[in-house]
């Protein structure tokens, strides 16, 4: 829907250097923009394409405003005020309030009046939906959960049992929350199956993504915290906490009992071995994993990005000679 | 429900030393425990919390039991009697027999009168489902398959063709089992797809965890043993076979055709090569994969723990000189 | 259905020595095979099971045909016109057209006649499905999501929003294709949510595995071209480009808006960063990952296999004495 760069600016509080009555109704990069589009620039990497933009208008920093051949909006964080701006020029469509009727809810659940609940999803006993929250078609929300207001199952979600869930939380298609924990006892005569007893808790303004997994507690809970966005495919084990604000990109996997603090990142592949204590403000390199407490903020990694075949064989080989090689440097030392 | 300390001694077995008459009617930590709560004492690290606890009970080994202040159950494997205790204490829910009204089952599928099928559950032709075997809302049952009884698939599980589960599996959300494995033959004009024909086959009391992949085999079968455990999102490629009472903790990945033995242990984000056999009693750690045959049990590893990431970045950048340093010490020699 | 090795010849223009009237109705291994089984040898480790073959015929090359007891089809690529043979004998299922009563259509949905519409099956607003396309039980189709013909959607798969299909494509269960990206800017009161506006655009003859996640774009498209091959638990970030028969195995990531070739390959467990460009031709070993740009076809590396976890700890402590043995060396030089 067409917006005025007026409208923009005072909603956001932005300065806006140009013509307050042009209007956007579309987001683009600089490249693509066309007179309609609102685009932005965060970085110097794409500097060099802002002269050439034919963007109704482009969010930047103060310092870029000056090779900005079109209407500019000056922002010390152009990428977070791109963010916002956005979601006002595209809206995500509304999702009316009711009850699909194919959708099964336990006599026993309570469904806000403003909920959206889509075809075929299945809601058990004593579950709670909050205003405005849509669950998506297929989803499938066991005994005991409780949903806050403004939140938003995809579609084909999985929230198993016990399952607490805040306020204004994004949940992507695929997503199993409060499946029992990997808890198992070895016995002469195999595993035997220790009972997951606990839920999961998970605060306001998570986002969690697609086909990611969450375990309820063994005993206790399983925490997210808020504001905490996980990637796809991301595990999350038993009795984990994460802090708030923390980011785990794809694939990242976090075992059983350990506690990351807040505003961690965690990049592509990362990990953490079970029962440690992860400080707040720490950063982890793609692929790489924390295997002890960490209580120092700081970037930590133990990956080697790859390199040619042929030449990696021979690193490893020389690796695995260091043994020798040491001898021969005590040799020649004596 | 509540249950005796009498009853759980008889029923397991279990040393009890104290008031057979006191009740527990849940679980907890030694340090969360109440007056009902039933806890245990598996290894040393929580010994400083037993003289505080105010549990009603205590699963700990002989030794211990000097400083338990409440009832104890003296076992020599606590945590296994722990979980085998817990589970009459905070028993699963009962699924009721039945199929919901708005489960599809083809005509020529049979299904025990004990079953219990949920809500939305598809089940497909000449599909078997044994007695008391649950199958949770949303899961869908392809052509073929079969369940042995007390198998529990929580909700939304797929089984695709040719899967034949025995008894007493646990199968978590968002389980994909016997979907096509990856066979593609290279030509000139790009990916000839290998027709993916066999089944797969699941042992007696194997548990699966959420959103985990166990592929068809291309030819005969993939097979999962009696006691096997795996954790979530694990990949099994086609014709795998994993050997009785092996777990496979979080994201590990076996790779098509490769024989797992009895007893092994892959920790979170392990893998396997294809076509490679790894003998019984293998523990593989954390984030480390098996490149060829492993012939004697054992521990293997290969994966660097995170550090400081400036000093590892130092560390990659000596890795890389090795060449010159092994150069250096060879003229050193001379 | 039986076949005589006379049609499977004349229909793929295949050099038969042997009973064109001989009838094969299943395929097998070598050393499985019975009396109509049809087999292949492609490489020489089963070049031993040749002689004691009960197939009805071997695809085999020249070279080997000397060695096979019974009829023999000779082919340079054995393997591949294995997968095209094997498809004839032992072909899917058809999938009858026809909407099943349980599925929901949104009346803005353009459904083909020769469509095979499952069981809870939920379609929603401006949906295209082309001819002969299947859509498996449970699967939920997002607005603005166009099939081309002869597509499978195997069973609850789910595609997001303007998700766009080629023809020729499979998609196993549990896939989630137009999931918003992971895209969050930071802020001083935390993550904002970076609206996801793209799509995702795929081309003909793409094979997609379990679990397998695409995400959408965050402005424009994520793009995977025709004959791209996805194995299971894959990620594809958003504004991910993958390029034509270019094959990722399981549990690969790729983080956004990176651009693979034409005909790469990447083994289990591989990984790229973002924002990189790699060339066609490219060959990533199993658990590496890309950090840059790569400009050179080729095979890249950077794991490590596991070997005893005793040795190994030696060799991790001698990797983090590099340094100092440097400055051994650097001490004897002078």
């Amino acid at each position: 829907m067409p917006i005025s760069l007026g409208d923009l600016a005072s909603r956001f509080g932005c300065e806006l250097i140009g013509d307050p009555d042009a209007l956007v109704s579309d987001v683009a990069s600089l490249q693509n923009a066309g007179p309609k589009s609102l685009s932005f620039l965060s970085g110097s990497a794409y500097l060099t394409e802002l002269p050439k933009t034919k963007a109704a208008a482009v969010i930047l920093r103060k310092q870029d405003a000056a090779s900005c051949p079109v209407n500019a909006f000056l922002s010390e964080q152009p990428y977070a005020m791109y963010a916002r701006m956005a979601a006002i020029v595209c809206p995500e469509p509304v999702l009316p309030p009711g009850i699909h009727a194919s959708a099964i809810i336990a006599s026993s659940a309570i469904v806000a009046p403003s909920a959206h609940i889509a075809a075929n999803v299945v809601i058990s006993d004593r579950v709670r939906v909050g205003e405005n929250t849509a669950i998506g078609a297929g989803s499938v929300i066991g005994p005991d959960c409780e949903l806050g207001r403004d939140c938003h199952l995809v579609a084909n979600v999985t929230l198993v049992k016990r399952v607490k869930i805040a306020n204004h939380c994004v949940i992507h298609p695929g997503v199993v929350i409060g499946a029992d924990g990997f808890g198992n006892a070895m016995t002469p005569e195999g595993w035997v199956k220790v009972p997951q007893l606990g839920g999961v808790i998970i605060g306001n303004d998570v986002e969690i993504g697609a086909n990611t997994t969450i375990d309820c507690g063994a005993i206790g809970d399983t925490v997210i915290d808020d504001g905490v966005r996980l990637d796809n495919l991301v595990m999350i084990a038993h009795n984990v906490k994460v802090g708030a604000h923390t980011a785990l990109a794809g694939m990242t996997g976090i075992a059983g009992s350990t506690t990351i603090g807040k505003r961690c990142m965690f990049a592509g592949q990362g990990g953490a071995v079970g029962h440690i204590t992860i400080c707040d403000d720490v950063i982890v390199a793609a692929k790489s994993f924390i295997s002890k407490d960490i209580t120092e903020p700081g970037t930590y990694a133990a990956s080697f990005p790859a390199e040619n075949a042929k030449s990696w064989a021979k690193q490893v080989a020389r690796f695995r000679r260091l043994g020798s090689l040491i001898d021969r440097v005590k040799k020649l030392e004596k």
